[in-house]
């Protein structure tokens, strides 16, 4: 079986990044037999949106939804078009419509990657953000009166509803029982945001009652945000809702050193549609065209999609050939400076890609 | 003159550090001929609402609206009264009911305390989080639909208003001014929250407008958190909404040591109301009893309260007593565990008033 993959680089350093990432793919691809349908898509960027007032052409459901799965840059140039133009039109269009309703990021200190946190080394921190990815406080509902007035009031709701919380609960149950220390984190602001998160520890509650072999915990968000930086070794998984979560997965990948390594995916865990895989990482325009973006996060999304698509050994091998590079440090593989190394987004990749081959 | 200060320890550890507090502000009073006048205060407590039914009495707003300042410990114990209602039904109001539209919460690596973050020392961070404090993401706007269905909706409403985004903002650039790097970074979320973060940029851009001096940067707020982690040092004045200064004011202090020493001032600039004062910690019932209570967030937070009346002088006295008894380290002062030291509550407060009536 051949699976089709399509390619979507997007913005700035996704264009120096994404072909990492395909190269280790397609490494892997040779070494575990596996056959990998690669096609380019040049939408959900801003030079589309120049080139055609919009960020995606208007049969794109049909062109992706055929597909296998999504391999992601990065989107957004906020110099050329607002974020919210970017990220509506094209990324948060595809978590919401391919009902990609789970994002799903490990947070693991690396060998060879210095913590910010003093005294911490590879194996104390590693856990998940299971982040809700459809619905919640990413609305576009809501709207502005007496605009452009001093009476001017801004709304926008969050909407949460028992079907998108309890499914990522779920998910986040589920996995907590694949792990040893079988332990769950809640993020929570039940003391603050009072109608929706009251209700959200409640399923949480009622969840739980299912799982009596899962240790459950709960934080509200702000004291939760200050342990990681605390207490990182406390956290197994953590499931939290979409705006919580997004907060949660570039802090937890900060305080394991650096969020240019850290990957992401957005699953549609039914296979209806395809998922998403994407560094966590965004556009970074100041670096963008210097050729020294680290690959790692884009590598480390390519094999969260191959163990998506099943091939479990695959994306072990491309993990342990970045953690291979990496433990290396910077003397010995060309480490990007970002890393502490003098090496570019090319010679990474290339060290990345031969690091499978011979695995 | 003579203040009225209304003293109000609510929950856990309230009880423990703010009479700390109040010896501290009887020590700057004697030195700097103040005369200072305590209203004890047992409402805004579990106690109180396990007797009473409510959190707080009907002539509330009569019995403290006369006062000069209160004086607040921490309130909240989940494990008696859920958060929203001890939360909402007193300190949320006093904010709210008070207009005291500005937290503003200083985040200082102190002398003596170890940062988490490898490497970072006294001077290295210094910056302060000014949040939003009256409206935005804490509101109680909202409800629940087919309530108890598998169809259930849950929906909370953010509200922004030109009247309370602008003030905050003056406040903050105006703070920014005062300050020798005269840099602000505004917290927003304009990529996925697309109708009220896009707007506050707004808002901060036409604010700008009045402020040429001032070096503005913004930053999404996932990032944002990370770089509290991995550039501490990039940071001068931060603003920002109600929920992202809430999430900020606890990341900022823990990434300088410890959030035990943390304090807050709850401003209505224009003394219509009276201001609050109160550490950024909880309650925290687990510690609670034990006497060994870290009362320097409430110290810290008496310091502001004196600043707040006029009294720069007091304040900075209070400050450097602190200064003091923290640099003099575990083995010579009676820091609490929290600290490195074997010093309960009690001892580390009076070593603390004994610094101010020795300054
Ligand atoms: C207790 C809670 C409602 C409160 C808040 O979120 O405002 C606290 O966390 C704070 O920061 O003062
Ligand atoms: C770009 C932005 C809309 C996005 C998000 O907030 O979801 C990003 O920060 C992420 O975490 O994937």
């Amino acid at each position: 079986m051949t699976y089709k993959i399509a390619v979507i680089p997007g913005d700035g350093i996704g264009n120096e990044v994404v072909p990492q990432g395909v190269r280790a793919l397609e490494a892997a691809a040779r070494r575990f037999d596996l056959s990998l349908d690669f096609i380019d898509c040049d939408f959900a960027s801003c030079d589309y949106y120049e080139r055609h007032g919009r960020m995606l052409p208007d049969d794109w459901r049909e062109q992706l939804g055929t597909m296998d799965a999504l391999f992601f840059g990065a989107v957004g140039m906020p110099e050329r078009v607002p974020d919210h133009i970017t990220l509506w039109g094209s990324l948060l269009q595809f978590r919401r419509v391919f009902d990609q309703y789970i994002n799903l990021r490990p947070c693991r200190l690396m060998p060879g990657i210095k913590s910010p946190l003093a005294g911490r080394k590879p194996g104390d921190i590693d856990f998940y953000v299971v982040r809700e990815n459809t619905e919640g406080e990413y609305s576009s509902v809501g709207g502005k009166m007496f605009e452009g007035t001093e009476r001017e009031v801004v709304i926008q709701e969050t909407v949460m509803s028992r079907t998108g919380v309890d499914r990522v609960l779920k998910f986040a149950f589920e996995l907590a029982m694949t792990r040893p220390r079988r332990k769950l984190t809640s993020a929570t602001k039940s003391n603050g945001i009072s109608i929706t998160m009251p209700w959200w520890d409640e399923r949480v509650a009622e969840m739980a009652g299912h799982y009596p072999e899962i240790s459950l915990d709960k934080f509200h968000i702000d004291i939760l945000a200050a342990n990681f930086v605390l207490h990182p070794d406390w956290f197994d998984v953590v499931v939290a809702s979409n705006l919580f979560g997004d907060i949660l997965s570039d802090l937890g990948p900060a305080c394991t050193g650096t969020i240019g390594v850290a990957p992401s995916a957005n699953i549609n865990p039914e296979k209806t549609f395809p998922s998403l895989f994407e560094p966590v990482h965004g556009s970074a325009p100041d670096i963008f065209g210097k050729g020294i973006a680290n690959p790692i996060g884009q590598i480390w999304s390519a094999a969260m999609m191959l163990e998506h698509l099943g091939h479990q050994d695959a994306a072990d091998a491309v993990v342990r050939a970045i953690e291979k590079v990496l433990a290396a440090g910077p003397d010995e593989a060309p480490l990007t400076p970002d890393l502490g190394g003098r090496g570019i987004t090319d010679e990474l990749g290339n060290a990345i890609a031969n690091a499978i081959k011979a695995s």
